[in-house]
């Protein structure tokens, strides 16, 4: 019976057959962490064998005869532009390749639009109202990038098949300090929606009140798929930024992070020429180029698209179990209670859950207490407050299916009693409960 | 003779023979390039075996413990930092290791005191007349730098034992605009001068009128020793500042780039307590990282203070009799002219020419034009232009003794034929002479 229908006697029992099952999982001493998009120790073992790919036998010169390990080379060496590209779908020479994270690609273009402005826009740093939109649940290292660099966060609404274009529109026709807006548009972090055809085109068709206004597409997820044989690719932003008439509307990032090893993986920015024009200007004084010894190292392993999309299968073999294990036991426990709802994802890292109003700070506390780390109540909302108190990133990538079973099973009591706790004191004032409550 | 001395009969029969012997020259065809301090291709392979240290087959976790292909360590691992510390001779636990590049460090921090200020100090971008202090000659990229980030830069001449530290200390306690100098403390770029115990301690104890003044004491060549067993470590410039009471005065510089692979190395800031939790506060939200496998891969071909020091030695063996044949060429044909000094360093990767007065410009147009590539004149100063035109930056470290015995010829030949030229022209206008003059 869904609690919301319980009367308040039915409400106490409920409550005190999952005190006793949480007391019982608090003195199993869990000690375990589903709170970070992290691949496991078995992904990274996939990418082993990378390793050896550029050893002291190696032939170490690029396609282009380039020695990787002099100076030099602020684009990237040209297998390594061709994998990245063929990762998003663009073409090599829209490319620029970064260091080892393309958080950092994202950071430093911030800083730069900061101090110098875009294509000869205004600095933003020069403009004190200056926003930034945040599709929510969403990113909370994305969001704390533009809250660092002092934009004032818009929340927009997840749909089911991207954000709330009709919002998103609006908003950037209307407000010209709106400089930007983060999307992740192929598994989004956390709700694992895909953008629909018809949500990209809308992008890509913005007309926004600000010439400088960006999207921070970050493609983080492309070809991280967990049914390969459904997967569908993305439509190319790039091609149809230009068709609409804007091709500088886009920075484009991926990286090989979640591929090969997480921190020693190679990133990309794709953009116009005019934006990498701009980028390779600045760029220019930081760098004499990143590491191409790790450039050639990732082109030779993973060789082409084909050799990609098969390692990431690979991958998906070991990640599937994990989140369909999840999946099944929020089913298995929550589906006739109501206490919460939850995403499918069909790839990436994460799961979103909804618990009901009020309630997910308090599910996390009492995971927390029993052992399990779940990612802050309130993470994936701009500035870490998440107005309604719903949302949670359930992360099963790094925990083994062994862990996950305990780990998901508190959760769902702890779920359960939050909800338990918060439809008590609607109904009766908490003093019936109070006596019960777990502290 | 020298040439100032020479009649003006001898200047022309002197520019005669040697546009003879440019002539010659020209007709080789030489393609030679010493414009930039790149390691050579043997020097590139000491470290070949650097690449099996991190394979297939190793343990990658670092002494304490962290998977290196994982997420996570912004600080960067126990040896990374352990081997960085050592090469500077302050603690590890006074290091941050970055990516492949000291001068992405240098970038970054001036782009955080741009946007955020230092230490709770008005963010540079808001000191419209903000300047920086360069000696000089030095460093182009340095200068470069702070051009984009809009410092006037205000060049302070380099003496024997360090910049003109009369100057400094004067210039910044009375402007509080000054906010920075760059120093290249061990074999500076280009003259190779070794700052003088006196002059660090110096700067230990400068007393800004700006709170937020900063040493960028770049010791990019601190183990680069062309003599090792005659060399003198430099005080430590960190413990200095603490005994002087200004622990937060400098931010120091290092890399791997010119032990290991210029593209391919680590690189390193140490600085105080202070600024160091500032770096972190802010780079957290632009990596979750260095690339720690390739930290790994350095501190484990190296081990360890003493074994850098051994594989710096075999770096020397290879540069050593370059610098020594340069000096050789050049004193075989000029010590007499009077057309130019040179300094002769200890250590680094440069020799620093100067030409008569007005004459720096000509000379590298001449070299060029007969196939040999020169670091453009006035690249050693501030905005690239040397008011004198006498500063030319040699680096002898890329091309093989071989190919500098032709280019180094070539060089001392077209440094004469600038000063026949501008003597002349001095002593009878420029009539006479034109006639013969090299297009």
């Amino acid at each position: 019976m869904r609690y919301q229908e319980m009367s308040q006697r039915e409400l106490q029992r409920e409550y005190r057959k999952l005190s006793a099952a949480y007391r019982e999982m608090e003195q199993q001493g869990l000690h375990l962490d589903l709170s970070r998009g992290k691949p496991s120790p078995e992904q990274l073992e996939l990418s082993r064998k990378m390793l050896d790919e550029v050893n002291s036998g190696s032939v170490l010169d690029s396609v282009d005869g380039t020695d990787c390990r002099n100076y030099g080379g602020l684009d990237g060496i040209p297998e390594a532009k061709a994998l990245l590209a063929g990762m998003v779908g663009c073409r090599p020479e829209q490319v620029i390749v970064g260091g080892n994270s393309s958080l950092t690609l994202m950071f430093d273009i911030l800083s730069h639009a900061m101090i110098d402005g875009l294509l000869g826009g205004t600095p933003w740093c020069q403009v004190p109202d200056r926003k930034f939109l945040c599709p929510v649940p969403g990113y909370d290292r994305h969001f704390a990038m533009t809250e660092h660099f002092g934009f004032e966060l818009v929340p927009v609404p997840m749909l089911p098949d991207g954000p709330d274009m009709n919002l998103v529109e609006r908003l950037v026709r209307e407000d010209a300090s709106i400089k930007g807006i983060w999307c992740v548009p192929k598994y989004q972090n956390p709700t694992g929606v895909v953008f629909s055809h018809e949500v990209v085109k809308r992008f890509a068709n913005l007309k926004p009140a600000a010439k400088d206004f960006r999207i921070f597409w970050d493609n983080a997820y492309c070809v991280h798929d967990l049914y390969p044989e459904d997967a569908e690719p993305l439509p190319d932003i790039l091609s149809l930024c230009e068709q609409a008439g804007s091709p500088d509307l886009v920075y484009e990032f991926c990286s090989t992070s979640k591929a090969a090893f997480p921190g020693a993986g190679i990133s990309g920015v794709a953009a116009s020429a005019a934006n990498l024009i701009e980028l390779r200007r600045v760029w220019k004084f930081a760098t004499i180029g990143p590491d191409k010894l790790n450039q050639l190292r990732q082109a030779r392993f993973f060789r082409n698209t084909a050799g990609l999309k098969a390692h990431m299968a690979r991958h998906a073999d070991l990640l599937r179990p994990k989140f369909e294990r999840v999946e099944a036991i929020l089913k298995e426990d929550l589906a006739r209670s109501g206490a919460g709802s939850w995403t499918e994802p069909k790839g990436g890292y994460f799961i979103s859950f909804n618990t009901l109003p009020g309630c997910a700070a308090r599910t996390v506390e009492l995971c927390k207490k029993a052992g399990v780390k779940f990612t802050p109540a309130g993470a994936t909302w701009p500035c870490g407050r998440d107005p309604e108190d719903r949302n949670i990133r359930l992360a099963p990538s790094y925990a083994s299916l062994e862990e996950i079973e305990p780990a998901v099973r508190l959760f769902t009591i702890c779920v359960r009693l939050a909800a338990l706790e918060s439809l008590a004191s609607m109904q009766v004032g908490s003093a019936d409960m109070e006596g019960e409550r777990i502290a």
